[in-house]
């Protein structure tokens, strides 16, 4: 590889360009063969095994069970929930043959799986004894993009859907919040994002649901990313698929008050826009792949004896304090490619080990946050090393707060919701008319309400475009978004 | 759930009605929607997590990488290989319309991955350096069904597809053999089943592939699951889809040798099959989902608040010592029904803890697989729980292998063939002529050669069939097969 392919697009010079290099040349993603398809590189599917690993963990701890349901939903299903399927008509793929023949009925390739899984719930559930019914899927599925974008819009994108059934709305709604705050912690503190809780407006809302929760992820261009979702769906569902269970009291038939909440391979881009720099990637060491990698110093080729022993020794102490290690010893690529690879790959330690450095008993230890080197003794350098992965996560997330606080304004007027909806958010007062939501995002570059967030002081106002009373009790955030 | 509604069909008096009932009232699975799809409910799901991280384990310690490849596969993929696409063709679910119109090019759900995967690989390897190229990939496959059966013949199920490229022919056989030993390692090791490894004749090979190697099962009713495929290709799909490298000696360009192999679902009806009987499921302890069940004893719904405190201590000691335990204290069901309930649903170890059983310091430990209930102290009882597991897993793999031995038979007339493949496998010399494999299928009860096995002395024979001279260089097995 050219020294020329490897330089990515500068963030200030074009965002969208430098999103596009990163994720192909970090070897996150490839292009795949269909339009809007994309694969997910042996580099980029560990970083979503661990966000996996974490979040399957939380979802486990808090009471819910795995299952698996077919991908294929009968056309019919998907219309009985009315706005249900007009959200979702247009992104459909459609199985109209298989084994040779053409099908009686239609098949949709779940664009999300409601249908599918209220259908079982009904078979599953009769007595109040069988709620809640807390269910998940780790699944794929298939929303047809126009404009698709590696992570964030993918016509096939990874995901898990919770679903789960209650006895009433109070039960619903605990755990429709429950499973947004398990999103924030998992934002928080495995992939470093500070975002921010809270409820979507009506017209941002999911097709079928009563109440939209979001978190959203100040990206460092200052645009918006939902990174997952939380969903209210009243008895919406339960009366299309007849989810009805025998209460405790009169035994009489009540219909269920349904869930559904996920977060998908889109968390990917959120982690990739919220830390990446000019230099690419930079990745939260609980999520890299390798927290560390290690770079003999070689000539022509080749390290000394001594270095590779130096280099296996180290690699081999990493690995028994439970370090994510990574041996470098390409001789094909010279030491400065590896360090701007490794850079560019958004690894958070590199430890570069030469001849002299051994003489001297030391190693030559790189942050990616920080852009320090630094010689260190290599006696006891791996059973440090942890320590100091957990400082970098820890200044992840407080560089990242810093960006995201110091990108929120608090506006009043249109001039200054349109200046700081150029670069970051805006918290004010709106007047809840989706009309007026409209008007906005036409009379901006695309600015939208994010949330309802989930804190902030009440307080009234007047709308900021329209100047009508404000609803919501209090100031909501809007921002461009992905 | 009334009484006659929780037996199970005797294993004696019809395997298929048992099979049918055991999956369905162990709630494994249920029936989805569209014919021969199936929901894999949340006791089967725990058990494929179970295997799925045991094998995912092997997967990477043997230097492979997950990565995740796109769903739909351009049609045009497909005919690239001329044997792949004739032998998949039948099976083909496809995609005509997304996104509200007709697509140009119809899209293939995947039925197997070789052709996509060829594209990418084709992208990412240009020199000997990039070699081996180890992939694996977790994923849903479609494949059309006319007879669907739960676990084993789904439209849709789940697995891992292993996907190789290699530099020459010795390097791919020895990945393809590696995987093969995994696979049995893997059956015998966490679901206690000592399958047979061994080739398959050119009959019964994967299409495009160049040699099949097999992981049959031995199961209760004397018929054979392929349980586990691991695939040599040649240069065939290198070829299809332009897989080269430039080679470290000349830079020549080389064609690639490729793998694939894998594991599914399917492997679950292997573990019913090899291991239940008349009472239901008998789950090897290392997959079970609940290693053990403590039913406290309750009166009128209720239990005692000793027995209810004995209960949660013994919980939490065995959750301490690493045993996937449940407490089943439903008050609406009968001490009996919990009995037969977990019996029925494979739960190796059961402990009833009563008031009488208290006050004398013990507690009842019923063993499922030797049926035996014991009076053991409670003290010191949660600490001998992981031995006693560990027990049963090395007992259920001997019972197995025993059953196995007895009904493999060696025969050398076609009259003992029939008789012995009636009820196991026969153990026999064959001509390897094709038609001859026809013939026996259709002059027997569908018997079919299951593999040549890679252990067994080498020796030469008259066909059982045809009398002609033995192919293979040694027996072959035959026998009836799901």
């Amino acid at each position: 590889m050219a020294k020329d392919e490897r330089a990515v697009t500068a963030q200030s010079e074009n965002f969208s360009d430098w999103y596009n290099d990163v994720v192909l040349r970090a070897q996150l993603v490839d292009r795949g063969p269909v339009k809007g398809t994309m694969v997910i590189r042996p580099y980029g599917y560990r970083l979503w095994e661990l966000l996996q690993s974490a979040l399957d963990g939380r979802i486990k701890d808090t009471g819910h069970d795995n299952a698996y349901f077919p991908m294929f939903i009968p056309e019919s299903y998907l219309k009985r929930e009315a706005e249900h399927v007009e959200g979702f008509a247009p992104e459909l793929a459609v199985v109209t043959h298989a084994g040779g023949k053409e099908l009686e009925e239609p098949l949709i390739v779940r664009p999300t799986s409601e249908t599918i899984i209220g259908e079982m719930m009904s078979k599953w559930i009769a007595s109040h004894r069988d709620l809640p019914l807390l269910l998940n899927q780790w699944a794929n599925v298939v929303r047809w993009e126009l404009r698709p974008r590696m992570f964030l819009r993918t016509t096939e994108f990874l995901w898990q859907e919770g679903h789960t059934a209650h006895a009433d709305e109070d039960d619903a709604m605990r755990e429709t919040l429950q499973m947004l705050d398990v999103y924030v912690e998992i934002a928080r503190d495995w992939a470093a994002i500070p975002v921010v809780p809270g409820e979507k407006t009506a017209g941002e809302r999911f097709a079928g649901a009563l109440r939209t929760f979001t978190i959203e992820g100040m990206m460092r261009d200052g645009k918006a990313l939902q990174s997952g979702t939380s969903h209210y769906m009243g008895t919406n569902f339960a009366k299309a698929f007849d989810i009805k269970y025998a209460d405790a009291s009169s035994g009489g038939q009540q219909y269920c008050h349904t869930t559904s909440w996920g977060m998908s391979t889109r968390m990917i881009g959120a982690i990739i826009m919220a830390h990446g720099d000019d230099k690419g990637l930079m990745l939260p060491p609980k999520l890299a792949p390798y927290q560390v990698v290690i770079i003999p110093v070689m000539r022509k080729g080749e390290a000394t004896p001594e270095v590779t022993a130096a280099v296996d020794a180290l690699f081999a102490e990493l690995k028994a304090a439970g370090v994510r290690a990574h041996v470098d010893d390409r001789p094909q690529v010279s030491q400065g490619f590896k360090f701007n690879d490794w850079e560019m790959r958004g690894v958070p330690l590199r430890i570069a080990v030469g001849p002299r450095d051994l003489e001297a008993g030391v190693a030559e230890v790189g942050n990616r946050l920080t852009g320090e080197k630094e010689s260190l003794p290599l006696a006891g350098l791996a059973a440090s090393i942890p320590a100091m992965l957990d400082g970098i996560q820890a200044d992840m997330l407080a560089r990242a707060t810093a960006f995201r606080d110091e990108n929120i304004h608090t506006v009043d007027s249109w001039d200054a919701f349109l200046e700081v909806t150029s670069t970051g958010w805006a918290r004010t007062f709106h007047c809840g008319q989706p009309a007026c939501e409209k008007d906005i995002k036409a009379s901006s570059a695309a600015v939208t309400p994010r949330c309802i967030p989930t804190d902030g002081e009440a307080e009234t106002g007047s709308c900021v475009k329209c100047g009508a009373e404000s609803a919501y009790g209090k100031r909501i955030l809007f921002g461009r978004a992905y």
